[in-house]
């Protein structure tokens, strides 16, 4: 399970602070904090919407290169502006993680296109307008990017769908439209799947109970990736403890060591 | 998810001693902490193999009757003796749970006419002399027992085949095999399922976050049931947000339930 970290995020305040302050030393942290707990990309959105910044391209820029100065991990450049993500393939290179691509008229193609010249593993979000809220929705716009992809000659392997989590506070069969929706990613050969997890438990309490546990679910299903707070002790166990159970750690030597770290209990 | 709650069982020392001494208090506790935190039933099992107190019928009746005097949850007779079974089901009734029958020579058909007598849910292992380590060789077994309940007019329903789990630290399969076998089980129309779950993480640490994880893979395919530890909190827990995302909790009332009785966090 590849794991992507969410938390350089300007969704949230804090981040949003320190983009606009040049707060170097928050933007650090966090990437080595997630580092730490086992994050295999740093995910970096930037787009503070405030007008107090010299503009996303820069922004990204600077995050980018406080990200680099840090960890020794790769990125994942989470934007919806073609410039943005441009300059941050450019800055980090080949591999990198393009976050995220979708259907909507106009940005398909030029997405795909840099994610064929940057060889990047790249999010898609079976999305239009809206999000289709059944299975079969989802899945036409699947076929849409595939065949896209498929003509820009972005390779299937760097394609992550994301099965998209709505909340199960509105709709109790939200979280099986999902599950459903991964089963049924199986159809296209080679393609790949990621998550942001979050939003299945909206407007619940003990939000991280719901996430683990959607997550393992996913995970039994064949799930590839995951976008999350790795933070969350009990979300990195469960992925540990799900690799045991799974046949993926056949002598147990990822899950002791994460429980020597202190990462188990 | 049927919880069957395991903690008074003659295997631990505490219980044994309790038995030995009728420190009916203890065992009280047990059943009415189990209770409480949301176990369906209460299993009991008084095999002592101590030779001190007058023997596993009679000490099955006086834990019977202390845990009959504590809560209002039925109970589980949890033995491999047929008169100490037969003696708990007289005085438990119809409904009782019996765990367990297997598929040992002389005992099956004597144990599944006190469960069509009792129309008894009952545990059922597929087991003869040895436990098969592969899915073809526990099928074999669920065969003879169904047969052989199908025979006894024992109903289907009140069958709950446990598909074992034996530890992954001793074969990184072996969770692997515990699923296909549950899968497998769905060739038996109208057959259950059950689990004891805690052997799939005997001999390595932070065991209940194994078991957790296992038991949300079970869940996610269909078991009806698990013989647990209600009291760990994490457990009860995922049940809970498990059945929120498989939409066996349509207006989350169970889940918000159990977080206010501070049960998720």
């Amino acid at each position: 399970m590849i794991v992507i970290g969410e938390l350089i995020n300007a969704s949230g305040k804090k981040v949003r602070e320190a983009i606009i302050n040049r707060d170097g030393e928050f933007i650090a942290s966090l990437a080595k904090r997630q580092s730490d707990a086992g994050a295999d990309y740093i995910d970096v959105n930037v787009a503070t919407g405030s007008g107090e910044t010299s503009g996303e391209v820069e922004d990204m820029k600077w995050a980018l290169d406080v990200v680099a100065g840090t960890v020794d991990k790769p990125v994942s450049v989470d934007t919806t502006d073609y410039e943005v993500l441009k300059a941050g393939l450019e800055m980090c290179g080949e591999g990198t993680f393009i976050n995220s691509v979708n259907a909507e008229k106009g940005r398909l193609d030029a997405f795909l296109e840099l994610a064929r010249e940057y060889n990047s593993p790249t999010v898609a979000l079976p999305i239009r307008e809206s999000i289709p809220e059944e299975v079969e929705g989802r899945l036409e716009v699947v076929d849409e990017i595939v065949k896209s992809a498929d003509k820009s000659g972005v390779s299937r392997e760097n394609l992550y769908f994301d099965p998209l989590a709505l909340p199960v506070s509105v709709d109790h069969k939200s979280a099986l439209v999902t599950l459903e929706t991964l089963k049924r990613l199986k159809e296209y050969e080679g393609v790949k799947s990621t998550i942001g997890l979050s939003n299945v438990s909206y407007g619940l309490p003990a939000r991280e109970t719901l996430n683990k546990t959607f997550m393992l679910f996913l995970m039994q299903q064949g799930m590839d990736s995951v976008i999350m707070n790795p933070l969350q002790k009990g979300m990195m166990a469960a992925i540990k403890a799900g690799n045991v159970l799974l046949g993926n750690d056949p002598m147990c030597g990822a899950y002791l060591k994460a429980y020597r770290n202190g990462i188990l209990s």
